[in-house]
């Protein structure tokens, strides 16, 4: 079995080693311009479109990461018939939730406001905001989001989530379609993005989805930057509508030194490191969905390319 | 029914308010220095000597909040054979569990340190720490400890819980009583202290406890300031050995605005609001436990005095 390998930025040499040891009998190599020989399987993050190009006799391409627009935006590269496959968690889920409850207790808890005064040697007391007039509103249902909607009820938050179709998860309220987008946003306090990259999606943390939120009301994005319209975030934080934001991911990353996110108090920045690809959980995963492949079973975590994810 | 209030920089007419509401036919009054009528129970938070003395007719004192040491402080002042019933919860278990949480994974994630970059427009990853590695020891394994422990395994965090008695929490590994001590702080990356305050448990997080922690621990103080050694923490984080602290709890409260704490950039500090006794929560919580005593049922929460808990 020949397995073609390229991740972008990625330690090559260390995903070789743990994708042999899980796969002993298969031939891995790190895949170089001109490489058309033959393969059965690439495994990728954000690959050049001469990669995959042609490449009709591939039985699967495994994406290293949850959001799969990357590839997608290879279009007409992408091997015409072959199954595009998602990680569908390895490990992500549980780091997502960790940063989307950090997130929000920090705002909630009003630890932002404590680290400020005790900058200024300051000990006062800050009124406790009520949870009950406290949703968080999670922007995309899928694996993802449920996990984190799990992190949030075990908090007692009241937990809202919007997606395409209508998603029952115990506990939480669920709201789906364009018709129920703006009810949706106007009881989110917290405004969690976690919607994949599609031509749909892109741009749609806007002024007007951003003014529907209530007053006062924290943005949190770690799906991508090109959901956000940066400026509309800065302008509606200037006149005071929204209170804040923490973001992990950007329209340009690594963050320009002169963006104006870096002046902005009330911006957390963090440098994509919501979720990261564990090396691990990764490659097992892949593993058992070749052998899945290699019996003729079916694999959990398909694409479906004319949805975007 | 009499029952007399005092709370110690309490809001006294808001208690009377909802303590009225919840107990209709009974006469609440504020006690107030001179008064000795009588009275069939206590409500109160860090009451003077006084109040208490020689009122040996209550059937009960109701203590507003989880740690009863402010109470048994008084010894000898407080009427024999009273019981002194504590708050099992009432709303503050959870908010325990958030704070925890927050503080756990503030250090876990290194947001700490993003927030530094973050100032200095600086956009850096930062290799995560691992989370087999990274157990969480919660010292003190009462109805707050085990909230705190199953906010954090829901994370997957490696839990260890140590308390005099040895209990029995699912996913917890327990120690149990002074011979454990030392096993569980060497295994503890973050030292959580939630403990009642006793002679026994005053100044338990002092230099001696505080080395035997893993080198780079993270010590959490939301128990009672009395409970730490100040002296020594501030030495251990000079001195390398301890990566941080979050200390809800102070010997001096406020916090003089001299006190070396504040200069710390590694102790985040906050104003004793970690978990607040929830009005509604505590006076539904006693007007039911006074019911069960006019029957003749028995109470949960009850102090036991000599053991200070």
């Amino acid at each position: 079995m020949q397995i073609i390998f390229y991740a972008d930025g990625g330690a090559a040499e260390q995903w070789l080693t743990e994708l042999h040891k899980a796969l002993p009998l298969a031939d891995v190599r790190v895949w170089q311009e001109g490489d058309s020989a033959p393969a059965d399987y690439a495994v990728v993050w954000k690959p050049p479109a001469a990669m995959l190009q042609g490449r009709t006799g591939l039985k699967a391409i495994f994406n290293l990461g949850a959001g799969v627009d990357a590839i997608l935006q290879l279009g007409g590269s992408l091997p015409a018939g072959v199954p595009v496959v998602r990680l569908d968690d390895a490990g992500m889920a549980v780091q997502m939730a960790e940063y989307v409850s950090y997130a929000v207790l920090r705002y909630f808890r009003r630890f932002d406001e404590f680290d400020a005064q005790a900058r200024d040697h300051q000990w006062r007391f800050l009124k406790p905001r009520r949870k009950e007039e406290f949703s968080v509103g999670i922007l995309g249902m899928g694996i993802l989001g449920a996990r984190i909607a799990e992190a949030l009820l075990q908090f007692d938050f009241p937990v809202r989530g919007w997606s395409r179709s209508r998603k029952e998860i115990p506990g939480v309220h669920s709201h789906a379609g364009v018709d129920e987008l703006d009810d949706f946003l106007a009881q989110s306090q917290v405004l969690v993005c976690v919607l994949p990259l599609t031509p749909g999606t892109t741009g749609i943390l806007d002024r007007a989805t951003l003014a529907k939120l209530p007053k006062g009301a924290y943005l949190v994005n770690v799906a991508r930057g090109a959901h956000l319209v940066e400026r509309d975030l800065v302008d509606l934080l200037d006149a005071g509508h929204l209170g804040g934001a923490m973001l992990d991911v950007f329209h340009d990353e690594p963050l320009p030194s002169d963006h104006p996110f870096w002046n902005q108090p009330r911006i957390t920045i963090t440098p994509h490191v919501a979720a990261l690809t564990l090396r691990g959980d990764s490659v097992r995963q892949i593993a058992a969905k070749i052998k899945q492949i290699e019996r003729g079973q079916p694999v959990a975590g398909l694409v479906d390319i004319t949805k975007g994810y």
